[in-house]
């Protein structure tokens, strides 16, 4: 029943609404994501503030002719429900569903797919750059948020950009949040607001300045240092976007509907890069998400009347447990420090940055930095400890390589949201780190089978003084007692849960519990296997796998990770470098192509990653054998 | 015989020397630098615009108290000199001799390591951190060039430092240069020259502003937007970083050591973060240099009278041939565009932008937006190559997975530098890559056995259609005549060379023709070996390799790459997965530690890669079966 939206089915539908009929729309559009989302759960916040935006795009661009590429794409549900997905939006982020991103392969709309952040104005660019070799007329525009602008990859594009002159209009959607908040000297200055003292004391300064300029050519060099010591404070966020060689147009309220259709407008005609500075208000026209916008930034289902949540609570998350255990191993050791790439709460560091506010550095959306700069305190003899999901850590690949491994320092790289996330999907799931990392050397890498090991784990390797990473799930652990001593595991020292002649099941991480279920499912199949948790990827516990392979003759590996070069590899390898060849081995793991979204639940099961597909791979593996196992053979 | 700089043996040794006699001092390091480098080769046009600017930190600050950062390494060789390394230079890039680059392992005066650029803030603002956390009063300096200054990482940096506000001390050596030119727009703006002009214009640009001024409060947006656009044409490097939060100060004559001391002396006293802007001659002092410092960036021994090489030629390089062949097929198809990072000359790149400007892109220091930039390109419908080092493309690992592989785009990664690189040691080794690309999904990845089948694979991939990946390695070919017609090569399919009933010894790229020349040395031993060129390490020639396994009865894979993940974890996967048990494999390659610096050929003598190491392995492997192999049972 909305009486505006229901028509639009298209771009070419929006353009046929009135002028002055779009702000009624606007409000349609707010109360159908709210409705929406509220079921689904997702990023509302970001999306409330950025409808005006969205109606703004597509009324004055030729879409898809012209291409909008949005960064990341926590702006862009709005962009989704005007161009073919109203009908489908409420299966967002659902099984099955739309993706909670833009995605190349849903729409034609959907210029360039996101998830990680600050990617749009180097595709943008591409994308320009192929028109004017093409000959073409379209228009590119990018629009990224002043959270996406802090990360480094967003600096790289936009000095190319001003380098190549390009036609490229930059929107950029400065909400002052970023993900959770403004990081970074540049946000402040970006944010910097214009006001009355402001010309006053402009003024002053240059009445001064002008009285002192110079004779030309003598003592220049003098003047300009005395210049622009007067005016470094009068700058604007134009200049330094001038700076770079970007038209610059604004700040411009983001969510007055007319000034942006106007300016747009506008913007079309401009030659070069122009970068069109929107100030927007996170959760625009909702209350509780205005008023709590980090609460809202993503949300799960949600009470739109109370803004409440309507999720069952589970158990203590993984990252409550890390955060937790941090600021208790911080309480006794003035080296620990922590480290966050915009994601405090994400990451469960909140109450970390508030016990210890000294020691905790959010170094805004910029992996890179934050992993060189920990290797810097490092150096210095301090314990950092960074905190960022499996997927971001790959933005920092080159760093825990080049920094910190080659270096042998002791960092420690607490990746969250390691394994299947759910909802988000593709670019978000965290199935490729024990890939990426396990070849490096110098680095030691664990995984713990639940949140009390999790722990200990994360005293081990803040402990342990060399590079060391310990991955962990997203979501709630299995209610187990928390110790209230922590401990440091042995290095390298898996652990044997039980025990069976058949078949060894090797597990790790959120894989254990799973293989634990499984082995007891055999059991009544008349099948006994030993479970191992093997804890440590790198290095693996030689002596138990070993022994435990040669007493069943086959093993099955469980992780939630790439099969390619992952636990399961590690085990080939490990077997191979010893001569055993007459063991057999099935890796149960992710297998060589995307994830799509869904729950977690789901997800596993469809990959035969849950106790019952364990149990059945494991069966069939047995059976597979040219000779029955032996305990069926008896 | 140098009258000063034999008397240093340290920094306090160097603060012995007069103020006046610094000038003759600069003048012996020189001459130490040339007669060094035209033995040794090395960096040579960087390193000499450095002269001054070492000596001047050095004799202004207190190393290894104070802590100096040198980014990427290629200025630090009158540090290393001055820091007690004068005696060991000439062993610098040599097998078992000094490092080319800053290294924490070998001098406490190295505060931090390097060889990729752009991470000396970041690490330089952990350690200011942790001194400030410490309570001490050491000074942390950050000496960074021009063209490192591009690369993301950098800017992350500065941007929290600027917010962190701590007394750190930045050294921006602008030598107009990065490792080829300059590039981009911020990197024309640093280098912005103050002129006579200038000040006439700004003169009269604000008298007119001032006679505008609004009464204040009124239309105050307006009148900002018009003070910021005649004041843009006037914004001064220094701006820039003030707008970061930086106390800037500069630009000077970076070769003039009076004012450079000067200067440094009083930055000692500043609070907050400090850039200094200093400008350099590249090559300074040595006339080849100064008029080629391209050539002199990094170079091979030569001769000091004329600046010419000694170094003997070899055949066709495969960074040559790969260049030539991006012609060849540019030629005939439009849609193929090329992507450097800063690397013309090194990727080969140069004669296709001479002969396409207008399809050749060179980003700047910037891999990770290189390759999304590749992707938008890709996105609509070109075909563009990006010919990164393999080293480097660990920065954009990323980009790979999140904007070219999850959207199946036809983007060819052209990975130059693959496997051991030689004298620039542990940084630069390309030695990772075939682990970290081979668990992306979509992913192709292939390697040439040699210079022949670079070319017909650099086709392949680029009609491929889909991401793909290309690995070679540093250096010349093996003189193989060029087939004139290119032919795409049929995906995952290998080549068998030679037929033998003992042994399948499986090869990917620059380990081919050594395995080749290893089962000749075996046959002469009694043992007949199969020898596959693999051709691709992603997807496997399944059929192949099973095959010869099977008949066999043992393997031994070879590759320039980590054991971990590699190219051999790959075959034992394929085996594990067809349940060949019986199989045997044995996997060469890169052990699990870092590699130091020396000659390709020492390198991969050390560790057995070349043809006597792999039949002395492969012979080695096939005595310690429990029964002898089948030909010597007989």
């Amino acid at each position: 029943m909305y009486k505006l939206l229901d028509t639009i089915n298209s771009p070419t539908d929006l353009k046929q609404i009135k002028r002055e009929d779009l702000p009624a729309l606007a409000a349609e559009i707010r109360r159908f994501l709210l409705e929406t989302v509220a079921q689904t759960g997702g990023h509302l916040a970001s999306n409330l503030g950025a409808v005006e935006l969205s109606i703004a795009l597509h009324y004055c661009f030729d879409s898809p002719t012209d291409r909008i590429i949005w960064d990341v794409g926590h702006q862009a549900y709005t962009h989704k429900i005007l161009t073919g997905r109203r009908d489908r939006f409420h299966t967002q982020r659902q099984y099955g569903g739309i993706s909670g991103f833009p995605k190349r392969s849903e729409s034609p709309h959907d210029a360039f797919g996101a998830g990680h952040s600050s990617t749009s104005i180097s595709a943008g660019l591409g994308m320009a750059v192929a028109r004017d070799l093409d000959g073409k007329e379209s228009k590119v525009i990018a629009v990224i948020g002043d959270g996406s602008l802090t990360g480094g990859i967003a600096f790289e594009a936009l000095n190319q950009a001003g380098h190549l002159h390009k036609n490229l209009i930059v929107v950029l959607n400065d909400n002052e949040m970023s993900i959770s908040r403004n990081v970074g000297a540049f946000s402040s200055f970006v944010s910097r607001k214009l006001t009355g003292s402001y010309f006053r004391d402009l003024k002053k300064e240059m009445q001064g300045l002008l009285q002192n300029i110079p004779a030309i050519g003598k003592d220049i060099l003098h003047f300009a240092r005395r210049a622009e010591n007067s005016l470094k404070g009068f700058l604007t966020p134009g200049m330094l976007f001038e700076a770079l060689g970007f038209e610059y147009i604004g700040p411009l309220n983001g969510n007055d509907l007319p000034q942006l259709l106007e300016v747009m407008k506008n913007a079309r005609d401009l030659d070069g890069p122009v970068l069109i500075h929107i100030m927007t208000t996170k959760g625009k026209g909702y209350l509780p998400a205005e008023t709590n916008p980090d609460v809202f930034h993503g949300v799960g289902p949600f009470d739109v009347a109370t803004g409440k949540t309507t999720a069952k609570g589970g158990g203590a998350s993984y990252t409550g447990v890390f955060g937790a255990t941090m600021v208790k191993l911080a309480e006794e050791d003035e080296r620990i420090v922590a480290i966050t790439a915009a994601m405090p709460d994400g990451t469960g560091l909140t109450p970390f940055a508030r016990r210890f506010p000294e020691r905790f550095f959010d170094v805004g959306i910029a992996e890179q930095h934050g992993l060189t700069f920990a290797a810097g305190l490092a150096a210095e003899g301090f314990r950092p400890v960074t905190a960022i999901y499996s997927t971001f850590m790959q933005r920092a690949y080159d760093q825990v390589f080049h920094d910190i491994c080659l270096q042998k320092l002791p960092v420690t790289l607490a990746l969250d949201r390691g394994g299947l996330v759910g909802d988000d999907g593709p670019t978000h799931h965290g199935v490729f780190d024990l890939s990426y990392l396990r070849h490096l050397p110098e680095l030691t890498l664990m995984a713990p089978k639940d949140e009390n090991e999790l722990q200990h784990m994360l005293k081990t390797a803040i402990y342990h003084g060399r590079p060391i990473a310990l991955r962990y799930p997203r979501g709630t652990g299995y209610g187990i007692p928390l110790d209230q001593e922590l401990r440091a595991l042995e290095i390298g020292r898996g652990e044997l849960i039980t025990d069976g002649g058949d078949v060894t099941i090797v597990a790790i991480g959120s894989t254990v519990y799973p293989a634990v279920e499984a082995a007891k499912n055999l059991r009544e199949r008349g099948i006994a296997a030993t479970v191992i948790n093997a804890r440590f990827v790198k290095p693996l516990d030689r002596e138990l796998i070993l022994d435990a392979a040669q007493r069943t003759g086959c093993l099955v590996t469980v992780e939630e990770n790439a099969l390619q070069g992952g636990f399961g590899s590690a085990v080939l390898e490990l077997l191979a470098d010893e001569g055993l060849t007459d063991v057999r081995v099935k890796r149960l793991g992710i297998p060589d192509r995307f994830i799509e979204q869904g729950s977690q639940a789901q997800l596993r099961k469809d990959l035969g990653l849950d106790a019952a597909g364990i149990a059945a791979a494991t069966e069939a593996f047995l059976k597979s054998r040219q000779q029955p196992p032996l305990s069926l053979a008896r």
